[in-house]
């Protein structure tokens, strides 16, 4: 419905808005929603820095949102320089529209608006990376980009969205990401269609496993720290609540736990994949 | 005022409130907000498991809210019993006023009120453990309760929010202590305080430190991964936008610094301090 969401954006260039009823700001707005960000397959991201890190990794927003009231800076010249070289818009608006739009107080003086990604699991480079993050059921946006922004500092290759994840397009995944969602790759695959891709590859070297797919358990596992970890190594963590369901454990080449002292039998999903990373990591070095 | 907040409720045992204008119901409610939790001292905990942790660590509901439609349970047939043998009071109400009183859909069947408990330092036991964390300025609860969670995994002593920090009492932050909040000690101080407290108690062993204080940083410092961590080492992580102040860093007995890899400088605070806390607990084994 043309009321609720607006219309898309129109051509390229520079222009001003004023109006909170303006189809553009209503567009936008409606991109905090899965459901229209799957239909018009846009997402936004917020702040300079964020969308600095976008354009060094060669991602160009195809419309930017900014302030009137901000003050100058040499990465936003260069941020609208490339929006405007690309055939995109930059759209001249008020404080209240930006915080409308991003439904945030004290909203960042920019915005980016960004064509979704191809994430299919033949878009993966799987050369990119010794390490590999995989979310099963992950539903919390903020554990997704919390992952993301893990893989980027141990230098994955990625993160693969296993069965019904989080958006990572979502505006709390992108947050919580910090850039890392411009930076890494990310696919998105049911089950099946992962262990298919994981095992279709052949090793770099001779006897080597295409890809060693690692979870974290509690049953039938070794102690992470010291583990035969091999590249490309998969980490791969379950849902929030349930875990991994037995059969995905049961086809991992690895399964590793790591202590737990106190009450609790698990770690927060985010956690767990970067205490597991940084021991990949180390035993890697 | 009474209108926003409720009377506080009353009397020992068990009654039923069918109303969603009644004064308790608006009282626990009220308990979202920070400012009415700190008037109070009362804070709320959802969930069964999450109160069953909390009867086991001594820390029984001074009020049990439960949904008429549940399925019975041994677990909270014994939680009925705590409450009531210590003089609280069992309130018997619909699935649409605990949504009501929780704010999230497809509320817990139970919620429980509990009185705040005392987080000055003087009341943290030193002894109970070789791990501690410290959080500066952390403003996410959700950050801050993976953090209590975090600290259970690895048998810390408990969580000391430094400055100005989320409330660890904060619905958000005991949800992703996943029970945490009640089987850890938590303090909070302003540094000047912590730092006094940190270098009072003696070490147990000549020459010993009374405390390690241990900081993830970028300068001047040596590889997290085999530093001299000793007992009882205390982890202190900064705020999630501007990281720690230079002169916290500085009255640090080490600095400490993981890879990174990527685009990044930083890891999410909750992630950085669980990656130290799984590398102390190690060293220490």
């Amino acid at each position: 419905m043309a009321f609720e969401t607006g219309d898309p954006p129109g051509q390229s260039g520079r222009r001003e808005i004023t109006g909170f009823s303006n189809p553009t700001v209503k567009f936008l707005r409606s991109l905090r929603d899965k459901k229209h960000r799957k239909r018009e397959g846009k997402f936004l991201a917020e702040g300079l820095r964020l969308l600095t890190d976008a354009r060094i990794s060669g991602r160009i927003p195809e419309l930017l949102v900014m302030a009137a009231q901000r003050d100058p800076h040499p990465l936003l010249a260069q941020l609208e320089e490339a929006v405007l070289s690309c055939g995109g818009q930059i759209i001249d608006t008020t404080a209240d529209i930006l915080t409308k739009i991003t439904g945030k107080d004290n909203a960042q003086t920019v915005v980016g608006m960004f064509a979704e990604f191809d994430t299919s699991l033949g878009s993966l480079d799987r050369s990119r990376g010794d390490i590999w993050m995989a979310a099963q059921a992950l539903r919390d946006p903020g554990n997704l980009g919390t992952m993301l922004r893990t893989c980027d500092a141990v230098g994955a290759g990625g993160l693969i969205l296993i069965d019904d994840c989080a958006d990572p397009f979502s505006v709390e995944a992108v947050r919580a990401s910090m850039g890392a969602v411009f930076t890494q790759q990310i696919a998105m695959a049911g089950w099946d269609e992962f262990s298919g891709w994981l095992r279709s590859e052949p090793g770099q070297l001779p006897g080597q496993l295409p890809g060693q797919l690692v979870a974290a358990s509690l049953r039938d596992a070794v102690d992470y720290r010291g583990a035969p970890y091999s590249a490309p190594c998969f980490i791969l963590i379950g849902n929030e609540s349930r875990g991994l369901p037995a059969e995905y454990e049961d086809a991992c080449d690895l399964r590793v736990t790591m202590p737990m002292k106190g009450r609790a039998d698990s770690l927060n999903a985010a956690v767990a994949g970067a205490v597991l990373a940084y021991e990949v990591l180390a035993s890697f070095d």
